[in-house]
């Protein structure tokens, strides 16, 4: 898999993609990462990427030419499953979508800033509008690491057995059951016996009740899909 | 505001408290951000800070003792107002969370890693746990970097007025009306006319109607809050 992520600030990007699961997956080439300085292709002779919005208002606007120069170029060099933008306004993400991204190919993201992008490089380009969720970054970038992170994550061979996606929350639509590890007991609070056990069946049983408890408890919604 | 982030990989939090915005904000000393590296209370000859989870099954549990002894000692220099995990079965994050959390004054973010904590450090420690979607990362740093970002951006002094947080998506429950700039027309797609007729109440209206209609088509669910 291969990502290109456009923003005008790629260095906030940077250690993110340097460090544990991540780093590896890019140093085993399991996926590729390369980000692009949106101001190289800013133009005109005060080399701007945004400007004031038509019809007034606070904050401002992503200019179209520097966006569809950049994203034409990387579409003239391969084909892209898709090219999405990364907004508070798009499709909330959700373990299901980061699934099937995690089966495509060559992927752009593109980082909102400021107010957002002119509507046209929306209309001529962006096949997807994703959210990360319900709130509102300084920019698109910490947004891009996060989509990235949870489709590459999925990639065979980026997760070892011991981290294994499998048994995720998300996967089977039900929160995860309390956990415990050594010891056995600290400062009077102990594991449950049941743990204790080695009953291997009635072990799973407890946690998939305690999954279904929880998740009936805290997020009913996610139990009527 | 005071933030303590306690995680096992505060290096992979480096570069988006090192860019913008959020670092222009902890210059001014309008927040203040540290960061725990959790080995540092690692307890035993093998420095551990996970073992393998009571009743079997995939994935390390992070250790009940080298948290506990983090947050207590975090705790005794100073009160917080809350203990955050951020940890995919937390509630959701939203602006009106994100707008909550922005008016206290200390507050302690712990980076689940993986399959997550020992039960018993929520019991003994956490006050509140926050996913930032229904979606599962390698761990809880950059959820900790989104919250920290939604957060920190709406202290006052932190955005200037051309980044102004009160036109935002979300603040008013609707999505953004789409935004223009120059130029006027751009391979043929044109400014609807409305932004450019200088009738600031009749923009008002069009952008209002924009945003309710963009969010009845994409996010219903927003306006039936």
């Amino acid at each position: 898999m291969r990502i290109d992520i456009i923003s005008v600030l790629p260095e906030l990007m940077e250690s993110p993609f340097q460090t544990s699961i991540l780093k590896r997956a890019l140093q085993k080439g399991l996926a590729e990462v390369h980000f692009h300085q949106l101001r190289n292709w800013s133009v005109g002779k005060h080399r701007k990427v945004d400007d004031e919005p038509y019809g007034g208002g606070a904050g401002m606007v992503m200019l179209v030419e520097p966006l569809d120069l950049c994203i034409s170029e990387l579409k003239a060099q391969r084909d892209y499953d898709e090219v999405i933008y990364l907004t508070p306004d798009g499709e909330t993400l959700n373990q299901r979508m980061a699934n099937s991204l995690s089966i495509k190919k060559n992927l752009i993201f593109l980082c909102g800033h400021y107010k957002g992008i002119d509507q046209r490089v929306r209309d001529l380009h962006i096949t997807k509008e994703i959210s990360i969720g319900d709130y509102v970054l300084t920019g698109g970038e910490l947004a891009a690491c996060v989509l990235a992170d949870s489709v590459i994550r999925l990639l065979p061979g980026v997760l070892n057995d011991e981290q294994s996606a499998l048994t995720d929350t998300f996967q089977d639509n039900l929160l995860s059951p309390p956990i415990y590890t050594r010891p056995e007991e600290y400062k009077g609070l102990k594991v449950p016996e049941i743990l204790l056990s080695g009953h291997f069946g009635k072990i799973e049983e407890w946690r998939h009740d305690e999954a279904l408890r929880i998740t009936q408890e805290r997020r009913p919604d996610l139990l009527q899909d």
